[in-house]
């Protein structure tokens, strides 16, 4: 499907993708590229990739499909540096997960959003990262998230569309904007709120007693809480817009939360956790549903 | 070890003891208390218990251990049906999530806290309930915390240490007041803030849409979201002062990430996250360090 495939950013998300298409035969040679040789060669002793360099330029040239999985932080930069070295045929796409920043990124660097650029998310991860933490079966059941633009070339979408099913993704289209406002607030938003805890927490006086007796609620409700600083960093910057909207929405939450402690007979406390329980369950039922 | 166990609220926390207790053989034989005849009977089925008792008044008469396993909302009425049915030699204890409401309860039915009263809370669960979601291993390398008064009779206190033990547990110590400001941070605010982030989503436009592109993170963090609504009102206005201290602190610190939002250079933003995931990594490594 993929002649020759170049994977800028070789962590857990670009790692993934190669080792996925690997298993089911749809790419020739892949091409990885990263700032770090240790991550480097241990991708390639792990058979991830191919090749190496840590020079967008020389690895862009001659591929069919480049695939961006840098922080979102590191995007203008690669545009900049492999702007010249894209050969017309090439298609870019990106596992960015933010949209709009992607885009504007790209629009800064070449002046214009090639057509042959598809910007996508696959809505899949753990909380590590590194190319050691990569395996073929991530991106299986998962969403990828497409959002081309009026200019997208169609055969560009099509083969974008076909990689991820190929590594076993269900593949949906939408607008930039619309996809950053639903990731603000299932997962740019959890990811502050745990992080946020997390810290309180460190910061109390009894800090170290704190989490001893913590249960496995605590556990799990701060999992992504072990996420890359660096890269939520940069997502939380560029999606800083629908961010803010959904945070200040939560705080008004808290709020509320807040007034229904101070109500003795706990009628709002009820209905608040009724709902939040019912809207969970609804959903899980939705998630095992699907195949 | 205990001739005659009498477990008032048969459900995860009552049945997992039960289920624990009987397995190791340190328990004669066990009576189950509770207001629905349905899960009174699956208990009997399922031989969780040998004896069922909707009146507790039957249930505590002779019983050598009567452990409370009710919401918090309940204790007070328990207390006022049992205190003229208690044997001299009788010992209570509780699994109640928070101690200081426990003992106030206690301390206003019986006039005084009973030198036979051993308050204790096993930090354990999951987000299910009911005697079905009970299991033996439940409470294995899981903490048990007491907080007995300077006036619990020792031997009390030390039967009920061992009884945890047998099931697995480790007991610790500390007074009701510090127990219940640890459990506001680490157990009571999260739930909060899963229940009132899921009801945010829920209540949002486009509700459907937004769990249905959730990933495996908000999966983990909303988990404690699927827990019993009522048995949550009741923790939470229970521990009503350490909870609304908390949640004040955690809309400071989202105010503090809103600010570090707004700096485009990411600086404040990646020394919170960075914090977080130190402390986070560090926790996990003291858990894993433990038997």
């Amino acid at each position: 499907m993929i002649e020759r495939l170049t994977i800028i950013g070789v962590g857990l998300i670009g790692g993934s993708l190669a080792r996925a298409l690997r298993k089911v035969g749809a790419v020739g040679e892949i091409i990885g590229c990263g700032r770090g040789w240790p991550n480097l060669e241990r991708a390639l002793a792990l058979g991830v990739i191919d090749h190496a360099t840590d020079d967008p330029v020389r690895a862009v040239q001659g591929a069919d499909l480049v695939f961006l999985a840098v922080p979102l932080g590191a995007m203008a930069n690669i545009f900049n540096s492999i702007k010249h070295a894209l050969a017309e045929h090439t298609i870019i796409t990106d596992g960015g997960s933010v949209k709009s920043s992607v885009i504007e990124d790209a629009q800064r660097s070449f002046g214009f959003v090639p057509n042959n650029m598809v910007p996508g998310h696959p809505v899949a991860g753990t909380e590590h990262s590194g190319v050691e933490a990569s395996f073929a079966s991530l991106y299986q059941n998962s969403r990828v998230i497409l959002t081309p633009l009026a200019n997208t070339n169609p055969q560009a979408t099509n083969l974008v569309e076909r990689m991820w099913r190929a590594c076993g993704a269900n593949v949906i289209y939408m607008s930039a904007a619309h996809h950053d406002g639903i990731l603000a607030a299932t997962s740019h938003l959890p990811h502050m709120l745990a992080f946020g805890l997390v810290d309180l927490l460190a910061n109390m006086q009894d800090n170290n007693e704190i989490f001893r007796y913590a249960a496995g609620g605590f556990r799990d409700f701060s999992r992504i809480a072990s996420s890359n600083p660096l890269m939520w960093r940069d997502i939380c910057l560029a999606n800083n817009d629908a961010l803010r909207v959904t945070l200040q929405k939560f705080i008004e939450e808290l709020h509320n939360l807040t007034d229904a402690l101070g109500d003795p007979s706990g009628t709002q406390l009820l209905d608040i956790f009724t709902r939040a329980k019912t809207a969970r369950d609804h959903y899980l039922e939705q998630l095992s549903d699907e195949p």
